[in-house]
């Protein structure tokens, strides 16, 4: 007998039909003497849906009321689910946030899990019920509802898992597992049978949209097993585990990309100690965040700093660094939308020297120029030419032998 | 400065537009010194929506999880009516039947307020905000989502303001009041100016339907001043409020009825004691209300007892009843759905002699049979066939000196 914890994303509650299916797979797993614990998202459309009439007030809704308002998807999503499987023949139960007792901090919209009660839970268990747990919402000190930001369900789920000590945590999703790029860009990308955290979380954070990072992190933190598959196939996903040894044997896991960001460039920066910190103090006090910074080679006393932000960022951090140039004595400003960020990603990265620049020759190969290199243990980014992205993409993907050559899953 | 309790029934808040012109109103009032505490209902058609989609699952879904479902139709407008509040520039927030702590029975879809903790409320006016409560929702013992039944909306805002010590309870609709009679059948009703619990229960259980008949009931016990007023003017509306000396001087203060009642009667039953709890006993087991019971004087030791029930009860009525005729060796039993109540309603009775007498002479001058006939110390009633139901509230509420003969309100 396991303890389960099972996530199912709005595609897979769209509507009574497809909840029908959960509720099916559930019992059966019920059946065989599991206890099941079971998260699920609002039904598709239905947060959009809430988003657009709080919008038709006001562009920038007060944020508690948001929450109050974008809860109530996950709350039909568990009480029609609760209502089916009951009307199957079986005891279940629904929960939302502040019953399942997620405590969270008080930042609305992007709320974090602080602790979980989970006496109700096992409470329910207990009495052999199947129980369903609103996910993507908590409640804060003050007995208010908060929500986890976009993705939040991954987190509920992995949160429950960790908290529960379940055995595994199912991440439902409409793919079939974690691939080793975007089968949209490359067609011999390849599913993962195993993934570590660490891989999993460059992943993520690279733009690959399976798994909310917020959730891995949880996982990694408190070793949650976790099988990201598909609803609609009794196929097995991928495993996100802690790495093992096998995993080291692969040079790369993944190859990721990321159009979502720009470059800034601020030229001829008199460069003396203090002066990163005259460039970077007032755009995060902006609240800009900045992923990638390249500083040059100091010559004649002068350096140029390069730096990535969010395209949606790109306009104000402009503005911030015009103001900062004149202050330090800059030359200019330059600012390049078009770029992309390709990364290649492997635990196997720590024990196999020259991945680096075996990926370098590759771009060069293609002619594709290397515009800003980063690289991290596990990691190696360059960003790009925005319109070189698929190409580099799939070409990595070959030469790093991710291509499925067979058409089999691995 | 006032405490004003007000609440907003579905039509009130059936889109932005509408939700906008209820802020507007309360904001008026919050910027005139009043503290404001607003209950809402769900958007006119969303409770219907929601009940659906539960449907769509099973006829009748499991009483928890309905509740689930439905409270968040208010938690919908309450989130909305906050947000809206506030992108005009005062502050407010919404608080769920578990933040209220509207603490209920543990019957699902028809729970009873127990008690209210306004600790919460009491906190939030005194931070100078407005407080939007979702209706129709409160929180058991266990913590667990139970809502009122409908019209349930109406009774939060009575406790509430009874729980605040509210100065008045404002309840919007979408008729301008509490009539003599119902307009729909005869145009010369006139809007009662005031209107006293014990006339108002009975109106009210009399079908019509301004006000929820609990919601008066706690009113009546707690002494909460009720204004029945419309959304969609600013005339004052009707005051239901402790009976007065003034009110006694009128002897009718409505003319209601009820078609949705039918009538069986059983014939030659033996007459000895304990015979009526024989009849009366399994069809209360079998969960059916009776209304009105007449027993005809006995002759020969044998007597006809008639009563009405529910149209909807009517077939399991005649089913129960032929068991017990047999088993008490009763001659047989007649049943008719095609009957109505008409009512004559007003405190005024007390101190009038003759009105009963005076509504037979009226409905006997119209050559309208009466079927049976049952009295209180505010009310007399008459079964009469269906058809003769808009002719006999007519003549009454003429006969009464109810008609608006000037074409203004009172």
């Amino acid at each position: 007998m396991s303890l389960i914890v099972q996530k199912y994303g709005g595609t897979s509650v769209a509507n009574i039909k497809k909840i029908r299916t959960v509720a099916e797979r559930v019992i059966e797993l019920h059946k065989a003497g599991n206890q099941m614990v079971i998260v699920l998202s609002a039904m598709a459309g239905q947060t959009d849906m809430l988003t657009d009439m709080a919008k038709a007030i006001i562009e920038d809704p007060e944020p508690r009321e948001l929450d109050v308002l974008l809860s109530t998807g996950e709350q039909v999503s568990v009480a029609l689910f609760a209502m089916l499987i009951k009307s199957m023949g079986y005891d279940a139960c629904s929960l939302l946030g502040f019953q399942a007792e997620i405590h969270t901090s008080h930042l609305y919209g992007k709320a974090r899990i602080l602790d979980i009660n989970n006496n109700r839970i096992l409470d329910e268990l207990r009495k052999n019920r199947i129980v369903a747990v609103a996910g993507f919402q908590g409640i804060d000190e003050y007995g208010d509802i908060t929500t986890l930001g976009r993705g939040g369900s991954d987190t509920t789920a992995v949160a429950l898992a960790a908290s529960l000590k379940a055995d595994i945590c199912e991440i439902f999703t409409d793919v079939d597992g974690v691939f080793t790029t975007d089968p949209n860009i490359c067609k011999k990308a390849r599913k993962l049978s195993e993934i570590s955290y660490d891989e999993m979380l460059e992943m993520s954070s690279m733009g690959a949209k399976v798994l909310e990072i917020r959730s891995v992190e949880f996982a990694k933190k408190f070793n949650v097993p976790i099988h990201v598959r598909s609803t609609f196939t009794e196929e097995k996903g991928t495993m996100v585990v802690e790495e093992t040894q096998d995993m080291e044997k692969v040079m790369v896991a993944g190859v990721a990309y990321n159009k979502n960001e720009a470059r800034v460039t601020i030229k001829k920066v008199p460069d003396h100690p203090g002066v990163a910190s005259q460039i970077f103090e007032p755009i995060l006090e902006a609240k800009i965040i900045v992923d990638m910074i390249v500083q040059n080679t100091s010559e004649d006393g002068f350096t140029d700093m390069t730096f990535t932000v969010a395209k949606s960022d790109f306009n104000a951090t402009m503005d911030v660094l015009q103001d900062v140039a004149d202050r330090i004595g800059a030359a200019k400003i330059l600012g390049d939308k078009d770029i992309a960020k390709v990364s290649i990603i492997g635990v196997g990265m720590r024990s196999h020297a020259g991945i680096a620049r075996k990926m370098f020759h590759v771009l060069a190969g293609e002619n594709i120029n290397i515009l800003m290199i980063s690289t991290s243990e596990i990691k190696v980014s360059c960003v790009i030419e925005e319109k070189y992205t698929e190409l580099a993409v799939r070409e990595l993907h070959k030469a790093f032998e991710l291509n499925d050559e067979k058409g089999t899953k691995k």
